[in-house]
């Protein structure tokens, strides 16, 4: 784990006059990575609230105590919700989190034809497991609200069926895919993009067809073949480039 | 690691005829993830040079025996130098293949005030694990063509003295930082840019100060703090978008 830079907390964690006593990970991070001292300042957000921060009234083996305060917004979503061909177990550990960094407002982890039907009884895809990871991500970039995540185990009913109420219907939606000439172009902030984005070795025809079908327009990453934790911040970052 | 999507040779491991015998690795990989096959064609590249197929004429457990035949130019270069300061040897593991796999053409390992001094006695900056992580990304993406890699222990006398030669001279010179009004923006692929990408915690004043100083333009990537692993595709993705 690397250097979190954002402590995250739960509303009911904190008492009425904003204390917090806190154990197990956050503290060994705290006095072993952080290196806290009492009267320091940490930044602090509370899961799905504010962000402030937590003055360390006190520290030792048992606990660390902070008082805190919680005043700043997070900041905004990316307006992008990704439907996501579920990775490999291991890379799955990098996407997940650097989905929540940045700051996607939905995921939804699917089933397609180039997807090991393995993959579907990792731990990792254990909703606690995942919860771990987004936290990660928050911790990371400084944020404190979750994407949505689900899980579904075939994609057409997904995209028939829920598609359309899961995210804002008026969004632009979007098929990454090789062979395509139109590129990825940046999209105004003001409109909410949905990226339908493949496992490794891509969608094949069959859900291409699916998705175009339901109003997704294909577009080109280039020539390279990325994996999905280059992909994923690749595609975000064209996307929203320049807002 | 993950499936290669392209088998990488060196040109001197071909014979007259285009044949190459292929041991270790390249050949476990083969065997046990690829599945090959006799008859069967793998995609294959030549480093630094075309890229192509390998007909397989005979595959054991001792070796992998390929008819090669390269006659396509590999994908077009980002266009893109990268001044990187060093990442933590972790995260390092997982950003070099990213650069490689995104096609920059150069990237200069920097030091920094926030990059920790023991980073450079480490392992993984050993030229030939560093031309591993290369090789990696470039079976990823398809590609041939290394970005050239230096290590420079100083980043002053490197962005005074170096610089100048080391990019394109025409090149547009961008420093992502926080707090900058300037969102990054697309450039058009017929223009150079150089980025330099800081460390956990960003470049401290002096840094950005030295940057600007020789050109830099400060652009914002938003208000989240993006690890290494993320920000380079985020940062390439915002920069080629649209090309």
């Amino acid at each position: 784990m690397g250097r979190v830079n954002l402590l995250l907390l739960r509303q009911e964690e904190l008492d009425p006059e904003g204390v917090v006593r806190l154990t197990g990970r956050r503290l060994e991070h705290a006095r072993e990575v952080l290196r806290v001292q009492q009267g320091q300042a940490l930044r602090v957000g509370v899961l799905g609230g504010l962000m402030g921060t937590g003055e360390v009234l006190s520290e030792d083996r048992e606990a660390l105590v902070l008082k805190v305060s919680v005043t700043l917004p997070p900041p905004p979503r990316a307006g992008v919700s990704l439907v996501l061909a579920v990775p490999r177990p291991k890379q799955l550990k990098r996407v997940i989190p650097a989905v929540a960094s940045l700051g996607v407002d939905r995921v939804v982890l699917v089933n397609a034809a180039r997807v090991e039907k393995s993959y579907f009884d990792s731990k990792v895809l254990a909703q606690e497991f995942l919860d771990g990871l987004i936290e990660l991500g928050l911790e990371q970039a400084c944020d404190t609200v979750r994407p949505t995540l689900e899980i579904r185990q075939r994609l057409k009913p997904f995209i028939e069926d829920e598609l359309s109420t899961w995210a804002p219907a008026d969004a632009l939606r979007q098929v990454p895919h090789p062979h395509t000439a139109t590129p990825l172009r940046p999209v105004p902030a003001s409109t909410h993009v949905v990226l339908a984005i493949g496992p490794d070795g891509g969608w094949v025809p069959f859900e291409i067809e699916l998705f175009v079908k339901h109003g997704f327009q294909p577009v080109s990453l280039g020539p390279r073949v990325l994996r999905g934790e280059v992909a994923v911040p690749a595609v975000l970052g064209a996307v929203r480039a320049g807002t």
